[in-house]
């Protein structure tokens, strides 16, 4: 088989898996949007049949050899070589995780789930750690499976984060936890509270919905190639460049909730909107990986959202949008939009604590599955860490341990992604910022285009053709660090609670 | 291989051929109604890769080895026989149609539909003839692949109504004609005109769904196990019978199309809600066929929807969910819904003329596959047909053979579904009220529970156990035959009219 023949052939095995996972995507989007209650049973035979035909694809001798005569053509640093690199990611785990392993962990994944639901709901983790023991023990088995004698957390976050090792989050999360837990104690020590009174008050489903909608449309998001729905979690599925579906959530007591919620979800899907068409349905035409994605997200909904330039042009709509929400200026919501204060709910967290809620649980991440901490002792460990971080602890389980569902579903090594993503959305922020001149002054005429624009060329367009951390060095200039980060909320945090120590 | 093993492989193998027939079911619902338009071309590809997997599911060799195995074994008339029944129309069609063959008609369907919506457009049938004269040309070939040397007719009617002849339609839908053609044209010679006012005025979106939405609950459809969205055409896939959605489309000007549509729709949901869960995702699990499909949906709509007893029940809320709707009275709805008014257009017919419209196509595709009409006379046929039947004659295409999409999607053998389902769904009615009692005086106290219960035992509870003749005529006690249609058509339009010659 000639080269060329070799790479048209790995095309069309890929598109149709893709294909599959466009399928799946869908029921996955359905059963959270539209999906009536009595359709749970029927569904849960879908998606298996589906995942053991993508299963059989990715398996497939001829899909193998294609890859191989592919892999052993290609230039080194050609678009091919990146192309086999991306398809192999799936088919190494495909190939290498025996089919009763996998039929295992998607099972432990539904008992897992009606365990920590359970357990959450009564605040008692005895309720969950048997499931989660199994858990953990399955993914130790997986990853002995995908890197055999090597880094077991490695292979867990090649799944979410390719190209990621331990040994190089390691100095990357320690530099920002050394300098954030001071920033944030200095906050504490000083005892300003900033009145919040003002981001809350009345603020009705259909206008929030139309005013994050609004803000959608004016940051670039195209609603002919995509959709807003609501949703109990929001999310952002990318079935199809052309084809992208965000969810929100409404929380009625604070405009932020949702308003936020929607400008994260916005920059993800900008993201997939903006994935070239033409490696459309090839193993590099998909996000390089989660940081990424977030890094997208985390941008516009921080560094765009919470920007005083944004709010100057944003609101007078808001005004408009919630003419009972209490009166405020742009300097009110700005304070509001940078509070600091240490809690116990990540999900709830602001921006400055974010990142050591993530850390506290990478370092659980790594003590299970190399440092040998036991599931029976992590809720001790877990407070302590708090306490250790945050200078909080938790009041029970719920509010502790068992408050994200990740685990629960064997998402180990999925929570770096999340300030991976947060540090490479200051690192490109910071960049364009330079690169574009004053950006503020640029929203706050409405003008977000250049931004999109600049983000397109540098990481959308290039879909997957580049590891995370090249594709970062290549569009800011430097490796990731967590300085662009730490120096933005320096500023902001100061700007809000005056000099601190 | 022992028959229990063969017949629970079947089932296995079976399943996921529903599995995947569920997947694409979701994908066209969201097609109709959420996909953006960006959407379009990745769609298009997922379809067709589905369609591809089933298509190789359907052909192998193991599903082929099983079937003889099962068929071998099954006694005769057991659900096993069923089963290998049901389940070789599908692998019939598979293996006997060349892939190429199979190509070509995906292709001509999507090149047919653009021509065809732009001839009629146009109101110009040249721009159609070539598309519709190679689709005519490709469906001769399928059939002949079907059913080598056998009518054509049947091959195709197959598709749609498994077990139908040509031999055997004929006589029934004559029987049909010759009634209907003196009845109404008694009517138009006597000339009266009903005032159809009272059903013309303000009908808000959101009142009309609420309404329709509330009969659809009334009557028994259940919303834990199903929708109702907006879309452009109605339409109702069974998902699954724990996920059937029915859609509606908003017409404001008359409150008839909205309501009776989604009665319409109902009718078809309750019957897929009612499929037999021990049979779910076995070949004898699905629906008989579009026929007896047809005859659940228009007996609710018509023979529930358009009754007397009905309306006494339904008018005070009516009248509360259109407060500013032209006043009238049981009687006043009541003959407005049983006008008799021959048109050009089959789905604005009455029920008196509308299996006239069905009867015409009936003739038309009979005489284009095995009594030598050709596609370019078929206009003329048609208006002359029209003149014949309904004694109305097309103005140009477009009120004429252009009106309906099913031809441009190779859809020959369909209409005669119509008018079966309306026959039986008379047929059914007449039984159940001789059986059950005044079913008026129910449904006036708005009791329908009764009539479900009924059609649920004698025809939902089988799914595709028995073919159609056989369920209706275990079910009503007669074979199918075109007089309750008659009596029923001739009363009402007599209450109406007054004595008819």
């Amino acid at each position: 088989m000639d080269i060329q023949t070799a790479e048209k052939r790995l095309y069309a095995l890929w598109g149709e898996i893709r294909d599959l996972n466009a399928a799946s995507d869908l029921l996955e989007w359905d059963q959270d949007t539209n999906m009536p209650a009595g359709g749970v049973g029927a569904r849960g035979k879908v998606v298996s049949t589906l995942e053991g035909l993508k299963h059989q694809s990715l398996t497939s001798t001829e899909l193998g050899d294609v890859l191989e005569r592919c892999a052993a053509g290609a230039e080194q640093d050609s678009l091919l070589a990146a192309q086999v690199r991306r398809a192999r990611l799936d088919v190494d785990r495909a190939v290498k995780v025996p089919r009763a392993l996998a039929q295992s962990l998607a099972e432990a994944r539904v008992t897992g789930f009606h365990a920590w639901r359970r357990a959450r709901e009564a605040a008692d983790f005895k309720l969950f750690a048997s499931e989660l023991e199994h858990m953990v023990d399955l993914r130790r088995q997986e990853a002995a499976a995908i890197n055999p004698g090597g880094n077991a957390y490695d292979a867990l976050l090649r799944e979410f984060e390719p190209g990621a090792k331990e040994e190089d989050l390691v100095p990357l999360f320690s530099g920002l936890r050394d300098a954030l837990i001071p920033l944030v104690r200095s906050v504490t020590e000083r005892g300003v509270e900033i009145d919040e009174t003002p981001a809350q008050g009345e603020f009705p489903t259909q206008s929030q919905l139309e005013f994050g909608r609004s803000l959608a449309v004016a940051i670039g998001f195209d609603f002919e190639s995509g959709r807003l729905d609501e949703s109990t979690h929001p999310f952002c599925i990318g079935i199809d460049r052309g084809d992208v579906r965000m969810t929100w959530r409404y929380e009625g007591h604070d405009f932020r909730a949702a308003t936020f919620g929607i400008l994260h979800e916005t920059g993800h899907g900008l993201y997939e909107q903006g994935l070239p068409a033409d490696l459309a349905r090839t193993p590099a035409g998909s996000p390089v990986s989660l940081g990424i994605h977030e890094s997208q997200s985390r941008l516009w909904e921080n560094h765009v959202g919470r920007s005083r330039g944004f709010w100057r042009w944003a609101l007078p709509s808001y005004r408009e949008a919630f003419p009972s929400a209490p009166e405020c200026d742009v300097e009110q919501i700005w304070a509001l939009l940078h509070t600091v204060r240490p809690s116990l709910i990540r999900v709830e967290a602001d921006e400055a604590t974010y990142n050591l809620h993530v850390i506290a649980r990478f370092e659980l991440e790594r003590a299970l599955f190399g440092g040998g901490l036991e599931v029976q002792d992590l809720p001790a460990a877990w407070d302590d860490l708090y306490a250790e971080l945050l200078g909080v602890r938790p009041t029970d389980a719920a509010n502790g341990v068992l408050q994200d569902i990740h685990w629960s579903q064997g998402m180990f090594g999925y929570f770096p992604t999340y300030t991976l993503g947060t540090m490479a959305a200051a690192q490109l922020f910071a960049a364009a910022n330079r690169e574009l001149g004053n950006l503020e002054q640029a929203f706050a005429r409405g003008e977000f285009q250049p931004l999109l624009d600049w983000l397109r060329d540098r990481i959308h367009r290039h879909g997957g053709r580049y590891e995370a951390a090249e594709l970062i060095e290549k569009a800011t200039g430097k490796p990731l660090a967590p300085d662009d980060l730490l120096a933005y909320l320096r500023q902001t945090t100061q700007e809000v609670y005056g000099e601190l120590a």
